[in-house]
């Protein structure tokens, strides 16, 4: 049995961090399969999909270490004008920042639910925001 | 099918890569499944899965990088007295690595074995420890 | 139903993104399952699996991001004669620019088709080319 279903979130901030956990724990939850994998999967390519400790201190050092890693102030090529967007690109570092965090994460499902490790949240991390982001939720189970 | 395991590492210091291809690639054979995926997915938020090549040099290649990119000296935030630990957060740059390297594997199951490359170990990557740690291998198989 | 392929890739630099982007595509449409799951996996420890909005200004910048964090001229361990490659390596940098770049990228299927947001690109990243490369890509649909 394979289900998908489509979540959206407006971010709010260039640089966010949104918890996606409760909306990935309700569609197992919806979806009534006893053993499975469910996988969460960005349709963006300046944002992030990161598992880590859902706290506020950890949230303001991931986005300090991603700004020393992917300055903000850089000669980025992509900084430039582009005919697809309509304009001078700004968003190179959400790019770069992206490819660094990944694009996706997954859970076992046991007894019909997501087993998380206890201090584990997921998150959508923004980094081009506030933009209106979707993200796909599937779940393979039996 | 799908089946699912939990294995045990209990790790031997506090940056410390653990090889768990063998582990895998037993799971994988008792599932006894023709064609499939199989995925190791760990449960904690200062550890990572990575996948590389099995020689101690890299093993200290890949210590000295995470830790120039994430230093050991840096005024996290993080590192403040939290009541849920009870104590002083010392584990940021945990954290911080274990959303550089990522949480999880996945590799092809063939003719009954996973399919990997032939320089590809699977590691359990440490950033905190030492501790015991609990990570899950499951197969969806056919 | 689960089908598993290889295809390979001749890079063409030392440091080189080829886009897999069509090849998924076209794999994903032969297996003829209407919803499912398309995973696409690396055989090799000094190359990376990405997806990125798929501009030449971009790869630039992807190039020289990944050259400032994980830098050519540097003490690497890895750096010595091996007897197992039978000359000096050269690679610890592509090995440990994959351990970044992550080794694979899954895309839900719907209708029969790979879904992908609008500016998502598959790239295969070489980074110890030229040379010839398998990447697995695996359907899991039904």
């Amino acid at each position: 049995m394979i289900k998908l279903t489509e979540v959206f979130v407006l971010t709010s901030g260039n640089f966010d961090l949104t918890k996606l956990t409760k909306r990935v724990e309700d569609f197992v939850a919806e979806c009534d399969v006893e053993t499975g994998l469910v996988t969460v999967i960005t349709t963006h390519t300046t944002t992030g999909i990161t598992v880590n400790e859902g706290l506020p201190c950890l949230e303001d050092d991931i986005e300090t270490t991603l700004r020393n890693l992917v300055p903000d102030d850089y000669p980025y090529v992509h900084a430039h004008w582009l005919p697809t967007y309509g304009r001078t690109s700004a968003n190179a570092t959400g790019h770069l920042r992206s490819m660094l965090v990944g694009n996706n994460c997954m859970f076992p499902i046991r007894d019909g639910k997501m087993v998380l490790g206890e201090a584990q949240d997921i998150y959508l991390a923004e980094f081009d925001g506030p933009q209106n982001r979707k993200i796909y939720i599937e779940v393979i189970g039996e």
